[in-house]
C-alpha cells in the first residue's frame, strides 16, 4: 500500500479528485472534489478514501501507517488555505466530519459537526465572531454529538440536561436560553461525559479528529447500516469515505440560515425549482424534522439576490450532471456555499416525467432516459389510489405533507417492530409515528404506509418512505401520539384500529379504503413506447425470431383486460384453480374429488365442464388474438375440501354420503408435505377424467370464440412434469379428446400443448421433456423452493436471518437465484432447444415481474416473460433495459 | 422383413437354433435347440421368434404375411419327421403351445397341451394308443385348456361340470372317472364351448394352432406378465417367443411319468441331484401342486436304469451350460425326453455354495462365480431367523416343506389383494393360501411370507417364493383353509391373527417370533473375499486412491460392531438425532427447544453435552480406527415434541412452565412442509449453540478414546447445506469449538469437516460448496424427494400407479434415477473435484444398498458407499461386480 494515496484534498478553486473517483471518495466526496473544480463554493476539505475503510476492516480495526503523515500534511494545507488552525485560541479553524459511501444510505452513517472546539478553542470562535451565544451553543451542540456519535453515549444524557435546564429557565426553545445559559450547559455536558466515560472530554483537536474518523469507519459495519444494505441489496462497496470539511454555519444569526433544495420538484418531477430552507439553522435541523421549514419561494421573495445565485449553482450542477439534483446549502452570514450534490432520489412519476423532459431539452438521449426510471420506481405508479365515488363517503381526519404518493389502508402499529411483526403475521399495517429513524427501516419496509406528525418533505420518514415507493403522509401535526395511542380530530384510534392514507394528497383518512389503480400518465406512455422499440427490435444470436415479449398471469377476464391495457402480449399462465373455488363449482369438484369411482367422478365433471368453457371463453375473448397459456389443476385435492367438523357435515349433507365416509375421504387426502405431495400432473395421470375435461373446456370454448369472429390460440400448459413419460402420456391423452372436440365441432383452432419446467427433474432432463412439449414455461416459484429445499410457507422461520448474515444475498423467491436456479433454468434451455431449436421459452413465477430476473430471462434466451397485470409496464420497461445493457 | 426368418425347427439330432440365440428363440426355444443338437431326447418342433411378436404389437396385431407359408412348410417339416398329421384320422400328430421369452417368467405366459384333437383326431388316438380313456381325458383336456387360455373362457364352466360329474359319479379322482365318462364330458365340454361363445370348439386344427399362437402371443401384455416384469425390472424384451413341439405323455399309464429335477439341491445349492416326478401324470400335475409328488430318489429305486438316463443327461447338461441345471422331463412308455433345461433358480444359500463348488471343480473361474450369486439373493441369508431361545417357547402348530428359507412374522390374510393392503398400512402380514397363482404376485411380494396347504418344492408358490427372497413353507397339509378362516392343530385363526413360519425348517408357529440374524458361511465368507479382493485392487482414472470402499449406516455401538463384522470400513453416517430420543436425554432437549433465548438453550444443552459424548465414545471405540461420519442434528424440532394435549401438559409441569405456554411454542414450530423446513444446517445457522454441543461432544470423545489409546477419525458431516455460505459459517463455528476443545485437553486428533450434498442447489454450486469442504456425502434420500418433487410419506398415492404405467422404470428411492438425480450427482462430482482433486466422495443414502446404484456410484467416481448393516456383505459383492462390469 506504500504508493496509495489516502486523503484528497478540495478547495480554493481546485480537487484532487473528480465524479469519476466515487468508488473511491464515495459519492460526496467526489461531488464535493467535482464541484470545488467547477468554481463552485464549496467549503474546503479533504476526503479519506473508502480503500482506508477496508484496510481499516482488514486490519482488525488499525489504519495503514501512511495515513497519519498523509493526514498532517493535507490537515495542513487546509489550515492554510483557511487561514486558520484547529484548536487556535484566536481564529480556530471547525470542521465537520462526515461518512459518503459510493452509493447514498441517507441517515445511515454517523456525522459530527463543530469539530475542534474546546475550551481554547471556544473563546477563539467568541473573539472571532464576536457571538458568544453562537460560540457557546456551538461547543455544547460538539460535546453532545462527539459524545453520541464517536463515543456511543446514549443522547439523552445530554437531552435530559437540556431539558432540565430549559425548565429550570422556564423557556420552551433551546434558541430562548442565554449564552450563560449554554456556558453552563458546557460544564454540565462535560461533566456528564466524564461521568459516563470515566475519562474527561478530549481537549486535544487531534484527539477529536481521529476519535471521529474512527466512529465514521465504525459506522459502517453497524447493523443500521448493514440492514439498509441488505434491504436495498448493495453489495461489492469497498466501505465508506470520510469527508473533513471546514465549517459554515446557518446558525450564526438572522443573516445566515441552511436548506435542501432539488433543481426539478422530486414528487412530480416538473421542472420547477423545489426545497427548503430555516434561517438560523444547521442542517440537521432541517434533515431531522424537528423545525418546520420554509419553501424556498419565500427566499425569492426575501433575498432575491441569494435565491439567484442558489438557481444559477441549481442550473450550472443540472447541466453538469445531466440529472436532477439534490443540494444542500448553508448561508453563513450572507454567504453562499454548497455543501453537498447529488442525482436526487424522486418519486416513479417524476423520474418518468424528468426523463422525458429531459430528453425534449436534448439534455439525454432516449435510451438514456430509460436508465433515469428504475422499474421499481414505476412500481409506485400502479400503487393503488382511493376509488373515487367512495372516497366522497370516507371520513377526513387530517391532512399533512404528501410526502410519498399512493393510498394505503392499515392497521395502526405505534412501532417498526410491531410494524415488522404484524407483516409476518400477514397483516397490513399503518406505521404510525412521531418521526422515524435509521432504527425504522425495518418496520417502514414492511408497513403499507407510513404517517408521522412532525417532520417535512425532505424528513427521514419522506425520504425514505419515496426511495421505498411506500406510501407516506409526513408532517402531519394534527396527530397526537401517546403511547400506544393516536389521537385526531377529537377521536381516539388504538393498535390495530383501520386508517388509510393517501401520500398523494397528504390527506389520513378513517377505517380502510376501497383502492383502484391509476392511470397511466403520457410521459409514461412515452418512456414505454421508447422501451418497446427496444425491446422488440432485440434480435439475440441462435434464438429464433425478433423481441423479447412480456405476458401477463391472469386467470380472470377482468384480469386479462387490464393486463392488455398495460402491455402485456399475452397470457403466460391462466391458473384454472382458482375458478373451481367460485360458487356453483366448488360442490361439483367436492363431489368429483369424494367420488368412489371413475363414472361417478365423470358425472360430476360433466356439470363444472360448461362453466369452465364460459370461463375459458371470457379469456380468450378478452385477450383478442393474443396467445393464453392454460395451465391444468395443480393443487393437491385437499385444498378444496372442507376441514372444520361443520363444513364437512353441511358438504355431506349436500351431496348425500354420511359424515363419516366424508371424513374419512378427506382424511385420505392428507398430506405431510403437500408442496411435494399428489399434485399437479401427478393429478391428470391419476385422474385422466379431470384433466380430459379441463382440456375439452378450453378446446370447446376455443372453438366457440373463433367461430364468433375473435381470433384465439390456447396454449395448454401441463403443470408439475418431472419425467418425460408423463407429458407423453397426457399430451397424448389431450390430444385424443382435442381431436374429439374438433370432430364434433367440425372445425379446428390452432394450438399448442407444452409443459411448466419447475421440477429440478424436468429441467435436468429437459431434453427428453423437449421431445413432447411445444413450449417450456419456467414455474421458478416450485422451482426454487425445491432447488433449495425452501418452503414458502416454512422458510419465514431461518430466511430473514440467511438474508441479514449474507448467506443469501436475497429472497430467492423474489429475485432468482442465477447461481442455482439460474443455472437449472439455463441448462434446461441448453437442452430443450438442443433437440428443438424453435421451443418457445417463458417463466411465469413471480421472478416475471423482478428486474434483475427479467435481465437474467434475457440473457438465458427466453422469449418472454409473464407478470402479474399491474407489474407489466414494469417488465416492460426492465426488459428494454435488460436489452441494451446485454447489447 | 423379407428376408428375416421367422421359425426355427428342431428335431432329429439337430436344430435351427441354438442358445446364442436367445433374444430370439427365448430361453426354452434356445435350450430346446440346443439341447437338440447335444443329442438330448429332445421331442421335435419348431420356435417361432421373439420378432414375430414384437412385429404382431406394431401392427395392431397382425401377423408378417410372411410367416403363414414359412410355418406350413415347417409344420410339413415336423408331420414328415414323426410320421404323423395334425387331425389325422390315424395317427394324429398332436403337439403344445408354450410360450418362451428371453428371460424365464414362470407361470406367467399361458400354455395349451394336446392341441390337434378333434373328432376325428381323437379317434386315430384311440386306434393309434389303443387306450380310449386316456385319448378321451386328453381331449377333455385340450377343450378345456384351449378354451380358457386361447379363448379366455372361466375355467370353472369346465371344472363345474367335471365336479358335476364326478358327484354324479360318485367319485372322488379324475382318474377314478371311465372313458365313457370322459367321452360324455367331452360332450358337455364343447356344449358349453359353444354356449359361452356362441360358436363351435373348432376342428380344425390349423384354427386351432393358430388361436393358440394368438393366446401366447397376446398374453405377453396381459397384467400379470406386467406385474411380474414391472416387479423384476424386466425391460428391454422384444416379446415372448412361440415353442410348438409335438407332445409326449406322462399320463400313457404307469410306465409313463413325468417330473422336475434340478442338477444340485437349488435350496442348499449341496451337488445332489434333487427332483420329484409322478407317474401316469403331465407336467402341469407337479407345478400346479394338485397332486404330492415323489422324490426323484424313489425313481433310482423303482427304475434304476430310467433314472441313471436322467443323471447321465444332467451331467452332461450342467458340464454344457456350467451352471446348475433346472429340468423337465417325461417318460412315455418307458421313453425319456427332456422338455426343458434353464438355468435353475435357487436361493442365496445355494448360489452362493454352487458359485464355491464349481470353482473348486474347476467349471468356472473365481470372477465368474461373482455373478453366479446376485446381490439380491445375498439378502436371502441375513433374513432373519427364529431366536433359538425364544424358539423353545413357541407353540408349533403344523410342518410343512422348507420351500424358501428365513423366518418370517406376520398377520394372516387370506388373499393377494389383501397383503397389498395390508403392507400399504403399514401391517407385516403372511400370505395363507391353498396354493399361490400368478396373480398372486403382488400380494406375494407384498407379504412378509408365504404358507400354503398344497403344492411342493417345485409349485408356484414355492418357485417364485425363493426367487423374491421371501420366506415360504408350502404343501403344510394340515393347514385347513376355508374363507377368511384358517384351522390348524386344533385351534382356529382369524384374519389378523399373528402366525410365524420358519421358510429353512417348514414349522409353522402361532404369534409374533424373536428373530436374529444369521451368521455367514464358509463359503458366503469365501465369495466375500473373492469380491473384496476386486473392490479393493480396483484403479479409476482420475481418481485418487485404489478401490471402492463400504461403509455402513449406523447411529449406535452395536449397529457398528454388527456393521464391522459384515466387513464395513468406516460409518458413513452417524445420525445424532436417534440419540436425542433416548430416555435421559429427551427432555433435556425438549427443554432447550422451548427455551426463551440462547443462554436458557445453553444451560438445557450443557445437560446434554456428557451423554452425547458418552454416545459417540461408544460408537468410536467400536469402530476403532475406522471413520466415523457423524452428521450434526438434522430433523425439525417439531419432531421432539409432544403432539397430544396430556403429553405437553406433563412436559409443561416437568419443566415449569404453563402448559398455554408450552403449547404456544410447539404451535409455533409447527411447519406445513417439514421437508423443506426449519431442518438440518438452517437449525445450525439459526441455534448455533446446538451444532456448537454436538462438535464439542464428538471432538471430546474422539480425544478421549484416542488418549485411552483406540485410533479414532471424526468426520463431521453438515447436512442440508444449501449454498456454500451455510458451510463457511458452520465450518468456521465447528473449527472455534474445536480449538477450544484441544486446548482444554492438551491435544489433537485428526478430524475432516464435510457436508451432505442433498439439496440440489448443493449439487447444482458444488464447486462453490467444495471450497469448504474435505468430503461429500451424497444424501440421495433427500435429494431424490427434493430432484423429483417427491415426498416419501405423500408418493404412495401416485408412485405405485407411476411404475405400472412404466412412466418410472423403478421406485426411485430405492433404486438411484440414474437420468435425473444421478445426472446431479455427477455434475456435483465434477464441480467437487474440479476445485478440489483429493475431495473424498461417498453415498449415505438408501441407495447405498442397491446394487444398481452401486453400479452407478462406481462408475461416477465415489470413494465408498455406505448401507444399513445387513447390507453390507450385499454392497461388498455389487461392488465387486461394478468394478468388473466397467472394466
Amino acid at each position: 500500500m506504500a504508493t496509495s494515496k489516502f486523503v484528497y484534498f478540495f478547495g480554493g478553486g481546485k480537487a484532487e479528485g473528480k465524479t469519476e473517483m466515487k468508488d473511491l471518495l464515495g459519492g460526496k466526496g467526489a461531488n464535493l472534489a467535482e464541484m470545488t473544480n467547477l468554481g463552485i463554493p464549496v467549503p474546503p476539505g479533504f476526503t479519506i478514501t473508502t480503500e482506508v475503510c477496508a484496510a481499516f476492516y482488514e486490519n482488525e480495526r488499525n489504519y495503514p501507517a501512511e495515513l497519519e503523515a498523509e493526514l498532517d500534511a493535507t490537515l495542513a494545507k487546509l489550515e492554510k488555505l483557511m487561514g486558520k488552525k484547529l484548536g487556535d485560541a484566536d481564529d480556530p479553524l471547525l470542521v465537520s466530519v462526515r461518512s459518503g459511501a459510493a452509493v447514498s444510505m441517507p441517515g445511515m452513517m454517523d456525522t459530527i459537526l463543530n469539530l475542534g472546539l474546546n475550551d481554547t478553542a471556544v473563546q477563539g470562535l467568541i473573539a472571532n465572531t464576536g457571538n458568544d451565544r453562537f460560540a457557546w451553543d456551538a461547543y455544547r451542540r460538539f460535546i453532545m454529538m462527539f459524545g453520541n456519535v464517536a463515543m456511543g453515549l446514549d443522547i439523552n444524557i445530554f437531552e435530559d440536561i437540556l431539558h432540565d435546564m430549559k425548565k429550570k429557565k422556564k423557556v420552551e426553545d433551546d434558541t430562548d436560553l442565554t449564552s450563560d445559559d449554554l456556558k453552563t450547559l458546557v460544564d454540565l455536558f462535560k461533566a456528564a461525559y466524564k461521568k459516563a466515560l470515566k475519562k474527561p472530554f478530549p481537549q486535544d483537536p487531534k484527539t477529536q479528529l481521529w476519535a471521529a474518523i474512527d466512529a465514521v469507519f465504525g459506522s459502517w459495519n453497524n447493523p443500521k447500516a448493514d440492514k439498509y444494505r441488505a434491504l436495498n441489496g448493495i453489495t461489492g462497496l469497498l466501505g465508506t469515505a470520510v469527508n473533513v470539511q471546514s465549517m459554515v454555519f446557518g446558525n450564526f444569526g438572522d443573516t445566515s440560515g441552511t436548506g435542501v433544495c432539488f433543481s426539478r420538484d422530486p414528487s412530480t418531477g416538473k421542472n420547477v425549482f423545489y426545497g427548503e430552507y430555516l434561517m438560523n439553522a444547521q442542517g440537521e435541523d432541517v434533515v431531522a424534522g424537528i423545525r418546520t421549514p420554509l419553501k424556498i419561494s419565500v427566499l425569492a421573495k426575501k433575498d432575491k439576490d441569494m435565491y439567484n445565485q442558489i438557481i444559477a449553482f441549481k442550473d450550472q450542477l443540472e447541466k453538469h450532471y445531466k440529472d436532477m439534483q439534490d443540494m444542500e446549502f448553508t448561508i453563513q452570514e450572507g454567504n453562499l456555499f454548497i455543501l453537498q450534490t447529488r442525482n436526487g432520489k424522486r418519486t416513479g412519476q417524476a423520474a418518468v416525467k424528468i426523463a422525458v423532459d429531459m430528453v425534449e431539452e436534448k439534455m439525454i438521449t432516449k435510451e438514456e432516459a430509460l436508465f433515469r426510471v428504475s422499474p421499481d420506481q414505476l412500481d409506485q405508479l400502479f400503487h393503488p389510489m382511493i376509488e373515487p365515488k367512495s372516497r366522497k363517503n370516507m371520513v377526513l381526519l387530517a391532512k399533512g405533507l404528501n410526502a410519498s404518493p399512493g393510498a394505503a389502508s392499515g392497521k395502526i402499529v405505534f412501532s417498526a417492530e410491531d410494524a415488522e411483526h404484524a407483516a409476518l403475521a400477514g397483516e397490513k399495517c399503518l406505521l404510525v409515528r412521531k418521526e422515524t429513524s435509521p432504527d425504522d427501516i425495518g418496520g417502514m419496509d414492511a408497513a403499507q404506509g407510513i404517517l408521522t406528525s412532525t417532520g417535512g418533505m425532505t424528513s427521514h420518514a419522506a425520504v425514505v418512505a419515496r426511495g421505498m415507493g411506500t406510501p407516506c403522509v409526513a408532517g402531519c401535526k394534527d396527530v397526537v401520539i401517546s403511547g400506544k395511542t393516536m389521537k385526531v380530530d377529537g377521536k381516539t384510534f388504538k393498535e390495530f384500529d383501520w386508517i388509510t392514507i393517501d401520500g398523494s394528497t397528504g390527506e389520513v383518512f378513517e377505517g380502510e379504503a376501497l383502492t383502484i389503480a391509476p392511470k397511466m400518465s403520457k410521459e409514461l406512455v412515452t418512456v414505454l413506447e421508447w422501451a418497446d422499440k427496444v425491446r422488440l427490435g432485440a434480435k439475440r444470436e441462435g434464438i429464433k425470431g425478433k423481441g423479447f415479449l412480456i405476458r401477463t398471469n391472469a386467470d380472470l377476464p377482468q384480469d386479462a383486460k387490464i393486463a392488455r391495457n398495460f402491455g402485456a402480449e399475452g397470457i403466460g399462465l391462466c391458473r384454472t384453480e382458482h375458478m373451481f373455488f367460485e360458487e356453483g363449482k366448488l360442490q361439483h369438484f367436492q363431489q368429483m374429488i369424494v367420488a368412489e369411482d371413475q363414472e361417478a367422478r365423470k358425472t360430476a365433471l360433466k356439470k363444472i365442464l360448461p362453466l369452465q368453457k364460459k370461463d375459458f371463453k371470457g379469456i380468450f375473448k378478452a385477450m383478442d388474438g393474443l396467445p393464453v397459456t392454460v395451465r391444468l389443476l395443480d393443487p393437491p385435492l385437499h385444498e378444496f375440501v372442507p376441514q372444520t367438523k361443520a363444513d364437512i357435515k353441511a358438504l355431506a349433507e349436500q351431496i348425500g354420503i354420511k359424515p363419516k365416509a366424508l371424513q374419512d375421504k378427506i382424511d385420505s387426502l392428507h398430506e405431510y408435505n403437500p408442496m411435494l405431495g399428489h399434485r399437479g400432473c401427478r393429478l391428470g395421470i391419476t385422474y385422466p377424467e379431470m384433466y380430459d375435461m379441463q382440456v375439452e373446456a378450453i378446446i370447446s370454448a376455443a372453438c366457440e370464440v373463433a367461430k364468433s369472429g375473435t381470433k384465439v390460440f390456447p396454449e395448454i400448459m401441463i403443470p408439475l412434469v418431472g419425467t418425460a413419460k408423463e407429458l407423453e402420456i397426457l399430451k397424448a391423452n389431450a390430444e385424443a379428446v382435442i381431436a374429439g372436440v374438433f370432430k364434433a365441432k367440425k372445425m379446428k383452432v390452432k394450438y399448442m400443448i407444452g409443459t411448466m419446467i419447475e421440477i429440478p427433474r424436468a429441467a435436468i432432463t429437459a431434453d427428453k421433456v423437449a421431445e413432447h412439449a411445444e413450449f417450456f414455461s419456467f414455474g421458478t416459484n416450485d422451482l426454487t423452493q425445491m432447488t433449495f429445499g425452501y418452503s414458502r410457507d416454512d422458510s419465514g422461520a431461518f430466511l430473514g436471518q440467511y438474508i441479514a448474515d449474507g448467506i443469501l444475498p436475497t429472497d430467492p423467491t423474489a429475485s432468482i437465484d442465477v447461481d442455482g436456479v439460474g443455472r437449472l433454468v439455463q441448462y434446461a434451455t441448453q437442452l430443450g432447444r438442443g433437440v428443438k431449436p424453435e421451443l418457445k421459452l417463458g417463466i411465469c413465477g413471480e421472478h416475471g415481474g423482478d428486474p434483475a430476473s427479467i435481465d437474467f430471462c434475457y440473457k438465458t434466451g427466453l422469449n418472454y416473460v409473464s407478470c402479474s397485470p399491474f407489474r407489466v409496464p414494469i417488465a416492460r420497461l426492465a426488459a428494454a433495459q435488460a436489452v441494451i445493457n446485454n447489447r
